[in-house]
């Protein structure tokens, strides 16, 4: 077992039965506070622990990490150090935070790498390069099928042979807590018609997860399903904003464009595959079996609860979305074997979503357009009102977390993101 | 006019009449000698001139450029400085290399600043950010759309209305030279039937250019056709290799990936848009007139002539494609206005490439897809084989270059890719 995880451990720093951030969770993030410039940190209870600190008092010279890896805006060069380095900083950061553990003087150190978390800022944790989503919901996938083309015709022939996917604009990802302003853009008011110009009408979130790439790949290689969790560094919620009407009009042939480019959100903590280990599960059944590259050994999804709320301006919300990472039908390993299969390389920082995360039921759907059914089906809102679509002033509100048997959970935090209305 | 671009300024280095690095061009590339860090370049005649020996030396000081950003592995340092700086830089270098000036003693310093382009090793000019290909020949699109569904229904709805694009992979765009393994993936051998994973089939190249955004724009605004010219920093060739085998199974409904992402080829040089200005053109007439936030004044297009050569393993080659930038129904302050109407955000490196460039005939369509065809009209090659798609062993070789009355020739130099066979 990592050590960090064990579950009998437990910190000296206060930890809510509800944190999202025990000392098995140990999340990696980039924040900064008034006056000085960003360093990585990591999340326990209510407070940020700042590296670059810890790293000054020496805490992790023997692990032969440099340390001014901790004093960067980004993790890139953190990750780059590979697995084995990064691993046994989560470890040595356990130790330091373990009450049982007296041979550190970190207590005393608390007042100096301690901040709590509601005040300081985080920021974007990577320098993203490529982003790529992809589209591994058979539920959602179905969803936006039935409605688009009919029962008869919902997934697409290749759907069940590979994970779909497309890449997407970096330089829009924004941190949790950015205001995101409605898109303007072209669209068709009805079949036919020429386009009209405008704030888009059809404004969505797309609940989703993501992965970042922790380790490069040379252009020409392939990295395996066996191989390619060795590649993820770790994981962290995902708002894939999206412009229906925008992408509506544009998408066909060359996919997806202005109609998700203007922004995407995704939360600060990058939540590590060790810390994640024991809430491993299986994946839905693949049928048919897919190709010989595509197969995996083992167990190779994760059991994440998810949910979405939706706050309007007037303060009162509600969940619109109660959904799990495990019902995606293909899994991280599957996503990176595929993408890389053709040669393209991975580099470290890239990211990699899920797609839109819907589960078998209608309070499970991760978009409104799927929610509310095209906008036939409308939310009805605690002050009265109702959303087919997103309104401006409304916030989403996204969240994740894992819990098992032994009470540990180990959480996400949130993706947070307000519609500011177009200029 | 811009000083570095008068026609009747000679340089005292020897500039072969058919050269495409006459003092008019004055591009900027990185290059790397054996044993010496990558710095900033640019070319003139068979040479590349070492503007980092150039700093040193204070040619650029009293321009308030500093120094160091021509030590840099990319020019992204240098293009932030901004137009007016690399502006001036130009037409300091146009000073230095002039054969009327005596006041610098420049030539004796030749030895130091000037390599044999031979002799170098050009590298990636930029770190690229975001890449986005367009889709804006109308040739180009009709003849797809001909092939795939008919006469009838050649180009989409959106094709007049709006220039299509979607994202691409920055990771895998080499420079020119980088040879490019032939990529593996699933593809339909027929409809219906089961996918099969191998060595693509049908590999071809898409003669392109891109161009390098200049200046970076804030999330949430856009930039308008008048201004876009102001975000483009200069133009390259751009080889969007693609797998039509792969392609065609994955791409609906989310667009290409696997099929393009495997590589990229771009030419090591960007001609600035200054030295493109004595060859500016209207494009074509467009009809429908466009939204308003996509009309422009004035030309905004450029006389580019553009070859694609083939030449097998066995050496003998030939020119298979004639075409021109001119014939891009969209501009690029068209494709840059509608890429941030959104809100969506530039940043310096980022790409955009035109799509495949065709023209009106046969002989200038950009693809071997629409070269032969979709593989009925094979081309004959010298040493007696044929070509549908591109063999093992090929090397393709795109050329571009302006030239007009004064007989001034401003080119791009090569784009070289030799494909490999899958491993």
């Amino acid at each position: 077992m990592i050590q960090a995880n064990d579950p009998k451990i437990r910190s000296w720093v206060e930890v809510p039965s509800d944190s999202d951030f025990p000392i098995q969770n140990l999340p990696f993030g980039v924040f900064r506070t008034p006056g000085l410039s960003p360093r990585i940190c990591t999340a326990i209870g209510h407070y940020v622990a700042d590296l670059q600190v810890l790293a000054e008092h020496g805490f992790f010279d023997d692990l032969g990490v440099p340390r001014h890896v901790f004093a960067r805006p980004y993790l890139n060069d953190f990750i780059a150090l590979g697995k084995d380095a990064t691993r046994a900083v989560r470890n040595r950061i356990a130790d330091i935070l373990d009450d049982r553990l007296e041979d550190w003087d970190a207590s005393e150190l608390a007042g100096y790498f301690l901040h709590l978390r509601d005040e300081v800022q985080m920021l974007m944790p990577v320098k993203v390069g490529d982003y790529t989503d992809f589209y591994s919901s058979r539920e959602h996938a179905t969803n936006v099928g039935i409605m688009f083309r009919g029962k008869e015709n919902a997934l697409m022939p290749n759907w069940l042979h590979l994970p779909v996917g497309y890449h997407g604009r970096a330089s829009s990802i924004v941190v949790s807590g950015t205001p995101v302003r409605r898109p303007k853009g072209q669209m068709q008011m009805e079949d036919g018609a020429p386009p009209v110009f405008g704030p888009s009408r059809l404004l969505d979130f797309e609940l989703e997860m993501a992965f970042v790439i922790g380790r490069g790949s040379q252009l020409g290689t392939s990295v395996s399903t066996a191989e390619a969790e060795d590649y993820i560094f770790g994981m962290v919620l995902f708002n894939d904003w999206s412009a229906r009407d925008i992408q509506r009009w544009e998408y066909v042939p060359l996919g997806p464009f202005l109609g998700k480019s203007f922004a995407s959100t995704m939360s600060p903590w990058v939540v590590t595959l060790d810390a994640l280990e024991p809430f491993r599960v299986e994946g839905p059944v693949q049928s048919p079996q897919p190709l010989p590259y595509l197969q995996c050994e083992g167990p190779k999804s994760f059991d994440i609860r998810l949910e979405v709320d939706i706050i309007p301006q007037s303060g009162k919300g509600k969940t619109v979305c109660q959904s799990n990472f495990r019902y995606l039908y293909w899994s991280m390993a599957q996503q990176l074997a595929h993408h890389t299969v053709n040669g393209c390389n991975l580099q470290i920082g890239d990211l990699m979503a899920s797609g839109t995360i819907s589960g078998p039921t209608p309070d499970s759907f991760g978009s409104m357009l799927e929610l509310s059914w095209r906008g036939t089906k409308p939310i009805p809102m605690p002050d009265g009102s109702e959303r087919k679509f997103l309104l401006d002033g409304d916030t989403v509100v996204m969240r994740g977390w894992s819990e098992n048997d032994s009470g540990i959970r180990v959480g996400f935090g949130e993706a947070v993101g307000k519609i500011l209305p177009s200029l």
